[in-house]
């Protein structure tokens, strides 16, 4: 662990994230994966953001002094949005700032709030039983207490005998306005979602606790449809050319869906079937497969998705071994190369309601960029590869125990590991780091050329030069050696992995640029620069402008590392029906970029494949 | 068949019936099962019911004349709701006339009729291909032509090939605003829907084409739950007390819906899945047993149903072998006792809207009775038993060729039977007819007694008296002879028989007496008596009223016998989403009288099982 971090607990989710010092308590809340509301999009004008310090609190900010009131400030609140991190500390968090501890206050009040909206409630119900002269049908009966809600016929099928067994009181179950189910005894605190980001190369989901908004549990693996190729277009051509292909690769996705879900519940000790919503982000493909929906006209020109809107499916449609009569959600897509993962995005991070212009990046085997300009979203993809999962790389790995998260190279070559443990292999976090301090250094050229120990320049310490070596005839660059990672060899960076970064740096690169221009904008207008993705949490940026992943031309101080925001909408959307219709009118709003329709795609492309020179660096 | 018919031809629907002269053509229409619409509830003041008599057509009423102007009367245009037929005669009913015929204006102009508001609607549509500057998702794209429908991801898996291997040119169907298929070519013509009456008893099924509004094939049968118990309550009983009874009843129904739906489409020479929506109505246990909705509380106090709202479900749930994307529908109910057949009932009577008080007896193995006055709907059953379906009389049948319909004791006792074949056996209309008359002859006495022939009164014609006989020790009247049954022996009505009749004739007037006392009415104020049934069409009126199932009191004039108004409002209901919309909102109004509450039920039944005095009878 680096120990110039410091640490922050939350109070009553009791999770601990570990951020660096002067971040806003806003990126640690977000490393945290709690959601809070910032109706006014973390400008610091609305208040809704109020947390608690427990112990020593940061002198306030012209904005929370105004809002907050010497009480308030007194007894340690502040807004997370507003507020930054300087020392180990712990923050309350109070249900009021919670997106989803509405359900709470909806279930024991049984007044559902239109502002959260929830697409799943509970409500403890206890009815007079029906008498000759009340024969209301049971149904009915219910919706004097709970209001207009619609029948399910699947429950109906049971209703009666449920209601009679248990004296007409029980908690109802109600999923989208649909009474799913009647339970036994009062278990408004047992409500429980999914929410899946559904990667080319990854997955990750995490179990949400609907009434107190936290997470419970989270769950990642590598999507197994990667066993049929690596990138999107090679799925889609399997899926179009393979007898049972698309079944086939539906069910490699869902095989893992059900086990990651099987294992968030165990992790959390929750039974499976008190989960009643699983909502799925993922690109258009990602999401085709998902559904079964046949995805050959996304392989071919003009790459056309069957639909826009989100799709609501029962979950035995699924099989995913939650509530029989839950529901589960794919968010709607933009276009062919941009889906509902972008969406989520958008929706996450409020995209299109931050001051702008204001350009979203989201790194993943492909590349999203939305820019939100003057009201206008345009948003497009780019195919950069798997590499920054730590695909395709010879000693890459995905953000796991073991892997090397940060870089550094001074007297002596220094990294830190995810959980502390020994060397494995390389995240995406490191590679960048990696490349940067190589670039620095002057150990690989701007063409992308490793240079071997004798010919690096004279200023490098010996032990980093010592590095350099040659294995299996190629260069490489050693970043743990055979001793540091204990029975297995050396981590190693390879001469054709420094060649899988410069495509995949240059394809986003390359479409940052054409959006930009497209924009008439320069980098210097952007205001703010999200950069989201699932690959390693501590991404550098000053090293990620090093290797031209980033931006050289715009202040550090605006841009922002966000973190997988497609889990983060499809979280929204699993908490919030509210946030499912802004999702749907985001889809609608956002213009489909086509890169390759660009007559100067190829040319920002073939520049874009350099790392920048050592002068065009700002620091 | 009886000489004193007139017969009623229909154009285009190429339909016969034949009904007695001086009967409205309204009810020759119903009984061709041609559904017109009288929004104005049949009063002549509309003028929606236009039809046209080809050949000489009767002097047009003041109504006709007002409505119609000189050149359509000339024409031969008259109201079907006033005119009367006199005489063998062919009419026209123009499309405008009929519901459903709107679906081929919709269909070719593309342009739903707010009207009509059909569950279901084609449209053939010639979109242009996507291309790189208009790569709208495919459904988009469709709605772009059809306007604001709803996806459904088992159409979207295969939509994007069907789309592309069809040039983007074909049929879209939509069923309740989901688009369910898009089929290959110009399909507009070939859109059906099924209507079904669940009886206790008897299924009866309609095929209906949505483009003409015509009905296309008919089919009845037995309910094979009959094997499980001839009434509501033992199969209630059989499903909760018999481990998968629930289950094995839906299958038996089913699998009688299915084979029907199979022998609909076989007579039609139409493909089963250019039918895509099914609508049922049954009293509210069969509903339940339809359903597979544990009925058990529908057989103890207080008798309450599961849900009062009519139930959608995806085909594929009843696995009914229509197209796998369409839809069942299930009418609402008013109560445990009081079904979807009553609502069904009400709304194709439209009795709600008709001068009042009026009353709807619906004679089934419930009795149904339902009582219009002053704004409010009082509805109420009673167990009749299935004797008037021709079920517990010893040579009882169901309406079917070889039924003796109408039975005549003059100087010999004289009968048609269905289809002019040889007799089989007695239906509904003929016990009515043989009650009447034996009653009228002496032959039966008001409790019911059947006399022996030496005890006949001398009036009697001698081969009248002569079939008194005694068969299996007990006293019948034998309706047809054994030489005129051709090889079976001959077809009798016995002591037993009667006392069969007794109970259930008075169930329903006693039925009848308590609606109107609740109500504070005499039998002499109702307005009209509406009388609904499967029981045979040939109901002798005066031979009703005679043995006492219709009230005496009430002069002929202002009883209308209205067929099976169950079937005929499931039509409704399969033809208009706006007729679902009125049994929604029928099943909420109206109240539910429970019989077995009342004070005075026990009395009335008791005096009603006696047949009237020859002295009450009015004629």
């Amino acid at each position: 662990m680096s120990s110039n971090e410091v640490s922050v607990k939350f109070q009553p989710q009791g999770k601990t994230v570990r951020v660096a010092p002067g971040a806003t308590m806003r990126e640690a809340v977000a490393r945290a994966g709690i959601l809070i509301d910032y109706p006014c999009g973390g400008q610091g004008t609305c208040g809704k953001c109020r947390i608690r310090m427990v112990g020593a609190a940061p002198t306030p900010t012209e904005a929370e002094s105004g809002l907050l009131g010497a009480d308030a400030l007194r007894n340690g609140e502040r807004l997370a949005c507003r507020c930054s991190v300087d020392q180990d500390t712990t923050v309350e968090i109070p249900g009021t700032s919670v997106l989803g501890a509405s359900y709470q206050i909806l279930g024991s009040r049984g007044n559902a709030s239109k502002t959260a909206d929830p697409p799943i409630w509970k409500q403890y119900v206890e009815m007079p039983p029906p008498t000759r002269e009340d024969d209301t049908p049971d149904f009915e009966r219910m919706k004097r207490v709970l209001g207009d809600i619609r029948t399910d016929t699947a429950l109906l099928r049971v209703l009666p005998s449920r209601l009679r067994a248990n004296g007409f009181k029980g908690t109802a179950v109600i999923s989208d306005d649909r009474l799913i189910d009647f339970e036994e005894g009062n278990t408004e605190a047992e409500c429980y979602a999914v929410a899946f980001d559904i990667g080319t190369t990854t997955l990750v989901a995490v179990l949400l606790d609907l009434v107190n908004g936290g997470e419970c549990a989270t769950a990642s693996r590598i999507n197994p449809q990667t066993g049929y190729g690596d990138d999107v277009l090679s799925r889609i051509l399997y899926a179009r050319d393979t007898e049972g292909g698309l079944e086939r690769l539906q069910e490699e996705v869902l095989t893992a869906v059900r086990e990651m879900i099987t294992e968030l519940a165990a992790q959390a000790g929750i039974a499976p079937d008190r989960i009643y919503e699983v909502t799925f982000a993922g690109n258009t493909t990602m999401q085709s497969l998902l559904a079964r929906i046949d995805p050959s006209p996304l392989g071919e020109s003009p790459f056309v998705p069957a639909c826009r809107e989100g799709l609501v499916l029962p979950s035995d449609d699924f099989n995913l071994g939650i509530h029989p009569r839950g529901q589960a959600y794919i968010l709607p897509v933009i276009g062919g190369f941009v889906g509902g993962d972008t969406v989520a995005g958008i929706l996450a991070t409020a995209l299109d309601d931050d001051p702008n212009p204001v350009l979203l990046v989201d790194i993943g085997t492909n590349g999203e960029i939305v820019l939100h300009h003057e009201g206008r979203l345009q948003a497009t993809s780019c195919a950069a590869g798997p590499a920054f999962e730590g695909a395709r790389i010879a000693h890459g790995m995905r953000a796991a125990v073991g892997a090397i998260e940060k870089v550094r190279l001074n007297a002596a070559v220094e990294y830190d590991t995810i959980g502390g443990a020994r060397p494995v292999g390389l995240c995406g976090s490191a590679l960048i780091d990696v490349a940067a301090e190589l670039l620095r250094n002057g150990l690989v050229l701007s063409q992308g050329m490793m240079l071997d120990a004798d010919s690096a320049p004279g200023n490098v310490a010996e032990s980093v030069r010592g590095r350099l070596v040659v294995s299996d005839d190629e260069p490489a660059f050693a970043i743990a050696t055979a001793e540091e990672t204990g029975i297995q060899g050396p981590v190693l960076l390879f001469q054709r992995d420094i060649r899988e970064l410069q495509l995949a740096t240059a394809a986003i690169k390359a479409g940052i640029a054409i959006v930009l221009r497209r924009a008439g904008l320069q980098v210097q207008d952007l205001k703010r620069v999200l950069v989201a993705g699932a690959f390693g949490n501590y991404i550098r940026c000053n090293n990620a402008q090093r290797m031209g992943l980033l931006p050289h031309a715009i202040d550090e101080s605006r841009i922002f590392f966000v973190g997988n925001t497609s889990l983060a909408g499809a979280q929204f959307a699993a908490t919030s029906r509210n946030a499912r219709r802004r999702a749907e009118e985001i889809a609608r709003a956002a213009e489909h970029v086509d890169l390759s329709q660009d007559v100067h795609f190829h040319m920002e492309f073939s520049e874009a494949i350099f790392f920048p020179e050592p002068t065009e660096e700002s620091e």
